[in-house]
């Protein structure tokens, strides 16, 4: 969005396509799934800002670009009732693709059905009706205290900062808000669960905020409420029953929840996957290894030779090409290098640079 | 809830049963079909509210009433991903029904299916995302002129309250919203239909109020963008399409839509349809005839041996006894009369007396 407020609104003619008619602002996702901050303080609705500036919207996702024909091919959303399917095709100049990442399952067996992922407004929203759902059921006569612990138990796979702040609102909605409103039984049967692949949670920031976190955490653990499995590998994800096996002793175990969350890493885009096979098929070299995204140059432009320099990538799609830290510093300090230009200043920025969210 | 309200917490041992856990104030919903009004403005959670009184809250929807063993049988709501039902049962001293009622399908095939009803806040969420698919649909390049028109047809079957004001709502946000949001091109595709079985909408008011608004909702029919089908039967909903016919000449013709909207009159709800059998089977004389709902006394006490006055009935689900006001006149003004005391003062209140919604 901030791309496109820039461009200048008679200088172009630009056609947005998002299958999303509004901009999701997903740090606050998490405050969002609790209540904590409402739906449409984090969405704000494209359609009313493209169109004062001249620009298209159209809802849609783009399924396929080709290259080498300068055309993407799309699908329209499907209306309320219709199963029609509306399909085009649309020529461009210059593309810009920022479709961002989708969610990673590792081939884990059972996510797509038993598990909510995290990444749009309609995942936060489900999660809030499955904690609702689970306190209200708790809470009927009907329900035996074991069913009613394996409800009020709620698993967030990922130790990332999606899910440590999703564990953090979930915990603090469940001891502020639920004791306010639910029967006290309750709240000794409550449980947050973080299973994390490694031995400390937050490991892509600095080592120390991850051991301030870590330690924070088995403290909170320690007065009930909250569990946090490190070193732990999901094996499964069973309908409400998550299966873990220990990185360590390779034993296994099950934990019953009553919602689970899987944030625990992203992949690349179909859209993207489909780009690169094409532009690499046709020119090998503009495919770096090891690079999970579009690897582009300085200027965000795609490498390849079919790409042409009309292709541009931004954010988690994208792979910025940057210059090493320490050929920059060796051409500052000692004049040497010779390597293409830019310096330090070059790169940086917001593209694929950060850590990703997951 | 305002029942709830001033009841003493320390008197009663109060267990309040609801499918829902708010109150939901319905002659907003038509405005929060279309965003004019927020979700949140027209809900008011009730757990909160009746644990500080001490009562309890169960989120379960009673299925039937054993008036005679002063029992009820609830179902828990399932909680999410688990297909278990929860039932148990609940005695009583007392007993209020305030159930309301249900919409009503006259039988009409195909309403269930590809209509929405209007009573919930689910049913304005529905239509609001129907609405916005629509447009969203009619936008696209791929989409042939004349399957817009019919994606942007809303069709509201009912010319009561509900289905007038929400007629006017849409009206509005159409006429002014869209404008601001969407391609120019849809505007003249834009329309709301209301279909009503009498000459005139509105007919449970005043000939007056009724005669007004039918002629102010011919005047806008003319401008386009609005029809009102007097004289019209729904003979039956299918997929994006209404069959209605003339109750004149009995010609049929379809209306294709890109939503339907089911606001035509309500009927009994299940669980008072159960009461009242047993009810009447055990004593057929506390069943008036021409009562399509319970029949009650003056105090709300359901008629009949078996309800032995420990069950009341309360707004849509009860017809609450009120003395003919001809026959009080003649007890104030000619003294005779020797009705049932009470008086004109006694009757009247919020009983079952208002119009119905719907």
């Amino acid at each position: 969005m901030t791309f496109l407020q820039g461009l200048k609104a008679d200088a172009y003619e630009v056609v947005v396509i998002s299958p999303r008619n509004y901009f999701l602002y997903t740090p606050l996702l998490p405050a969002s799934a609790t209540g904590a901050v409402e739906d449409r303080s984090i969405v704000e609705p494209v359609r009313k800002q493209l169109k004062s500036k001249g620009f298209t919207y159209l809802q849609a996702e783009a399924r396929h670009i080709h290259a080498g024909d300068r055309k993407i091919s799309c699908v329209g959303v499907a209306s309320a009732g219709s199963g029609n399917v509306c399909e085009f095709e649309l020529e461009y100049d210059y593309l810009v693709n920022a479709v961002g990442s989708v969610p990673n399952t590792f081939g884990t067996p059972g996510v797509e059905e038993h598990a909510t992922f995290f990444k749009e407004v309609t995942h936060a929203t489900a999660l809030r009706r499955q904690v609702a759902q689970a306190l209200e059921r708790a809470s009927l006569p009907g329900t035996p205290v074991e069913e009613a612990r394996e409800l009020l138990t709620f698993a967030i796979v990922g130790g990332g900062p999606t899910g440590v702040e999703l564990a953090g609102e979930l915990y603090d909605l469940l001891k502020e808000d639920v004791a306010k409103e639910y029967p006290e039984e309750l709240m000794s049967l409550l449980k947050v669960v973080i299973v994390e692949l490694q031995d400390h949670i937050l490991s892509m920031y600095d080592r120390k905020i991850s051991e301030y976190a870590t330690a924070e955490f088995k403290k909170r653990a320690g007065r009930g409420n909250f569990e946090v499995c490190l070193n732990s590998r999901v094996v499964a994800v069973e309908e409400g029953r998550l299966r873990i096996a220990d990185m360590d002793s390779g034993g296994e175990r099950a934990i019953p929840f009553g919602a689970c969350v899987w944030s625990t890493g992203i992949k690349m885009h179909p859209l993207c996957e489909g780009l690169k096979e094409e532009l690499c098929a046709d020119d090998a070299e503009s495919c770096p290894a090891n690079v999970r995204s579009l690897a582009t140059d300085k200027a965000m432009r795609v490498r390849g030779r079919l790409a042409g320099g009309r292709i541009f990538a931004l954010g988690d799609c994208a792979t910025v090409e940057r210059p090493k830290s320490l050929e920059a510093a060796k051409r500052i300090f000692c004049g040497g290098g010779g390597g293409r230009g830019g310096g330090p200043r070059g790169g940086g920025g917001r593209g694929g640079g950060g850590p990703p969210r997951g």
